[in-house]
């Protein structure tokens, strides 16, 4: 199954929580998979964490991708590495994140165009999610520049919905900024949009689900990582979430 | 020696060239690295290639930028990595890549802003290569949107010379694009450039020589990956490109 349908059965089953592994330690991941696994939509690794480890992190990145398809192989794994180079390097990088590492997602950044995202583009069976508002406070300096009449994140979700001819493309858009989504939302149509944000960084979910949510009530990849992997019960802190959404949603 | 008093130290040589290490294996690097490092000012390491190596290519990346440290102390080490996240997860990549790893200067991607790269900034005997104009074909697709009455590339050229306080800040203009380098260089003064694109991508290093030095007929870090290192003499492909610029230059 590729990323979306993956996506979409989770969706079906009324989940839309993402984990965010954010401590770059497999037996660490392990233990939050063992005990989110069945409340969760799919799990987000931040690279950064795992590289922090160096060579072990590096083990521990694959180990826990490695756990979660060997043991949820209906969930989906995004790796969130905001990778993003010339065509030549997003070759290698589509050969080590989708082949090397095996994730089904990954996230990058727009700047250099759709041409150098072409080799991500091209894998068909995975997911491509773009940067279009993100989440820290600061992201208005250069997502907020007025072109063409509009913010320059307006339009680069704009561009980025032309890039979905194969119904693999989603975007980020920060759970900290809902007017900014619900714009996005409104260009993108369905696509799939990871929304970071919730917890620790403060994004408000209620707001996110009214202005988010697609034409079916779908649409949302929700994450959460420090207000879940380093709650006192994350298995809780996952569930809250989740009946939150459900509660919302219905 | 942090990266800028290195970097002078080696044009105060008459030393411009930047080898690109795109292969991922160090006993490849290693090879590259006896034959060139009497003729350049730094070596770059494309992380996607070791990346695409998963662990093996994880300890080749670092066993590489040892072997330069041990050997050759005095060149600065430049990862190729593109980074840009929220603050919180670029304080992991600074200290994966400036700790962990020990480089002396590394790439990140602007649109997250100022805030996000903080932590980046911060780290003052480093040196952070923001992506101003890049080397690709398709890089005007967003860099050259119209915002204030500029393309954007400009404007963020523009921002990042007003973070160069610490003077621990260069930019990314690719060779293929020397009418853009030529106003790249108007508005950061002496901050170094560094200019990926010659050779495989065709940039002219003339049309580089002639708009991107600064006033000190320096500030130039230039970039030659597989013309160098695929070449079936790296030594003389390294030379060639020492000695070109040598002659132009004087």
């Amino acid at each position: 199954m590729d990323f979306l349908q993956k996506l979409k059965s989770k969706w079906n089953e009324g989940k839309f929580v993402c984990v965010g592994l954010d401590k770059g330690d497999f037996e660490f991941d392990k233990g939050i998979i063992d005990q989110t696994h069945d409340l969760v939509s799919c799990y987000k690794l931040q690279s950064a964490f795992y590289e922090l480890e160096g060579v072990k992190g590096w083990k521990d990145l694959k180990a826990s991708v490695d756990y979660i398809k060997q043991n949820h192989p209906d969930l989906p794994v995004i790796l969130d590495a905001k990778r993003g180079d010339i065509g030549n390097s997003n070759e290698a990088y589509v050969k080590a994140i989708f082949d090397e590492l095996g994730v089904d997602a990954v996230t990058v950044h727009p700047y250099l165009g759709k041409e150098s995202l072409q080799p991500f583009l091209d894998r068909t069976d995975k997911g491509v999610i773009v940067l279009v508002r993100t989440s820290n406070p600061g992201a208005g300096e250069f997502q907020d520049l007025e072109t063409s009449g509009k913010p320059l994140y307006q339009v680069i979700a704009e561009h980025v919905k032309e890039w979905n001819k194969s119904k693999n493309v989603g975007v980020v858009v920060g759970a900290t900024y809902p007017s900014e989504l619900k714009i996005v939302r409104q260009i993108v149509g369905d696509m799939p949009i990871l929304v970071p944000g919730i917890g620790a960084q403060g994004g408000d979910l209620k707001a996110v689900l009214r202005v988010g949510l697609d034409s079916n009530s779908q649409g949302l990849i929700i994450n959460s990582s420090r207000g879940i992997i380093f709650a006192d019960n994350p298995r809780e802190a996952a569930q809250k979430l989740h009946e939150e959404i459900t509660k919302t949603i219905s």
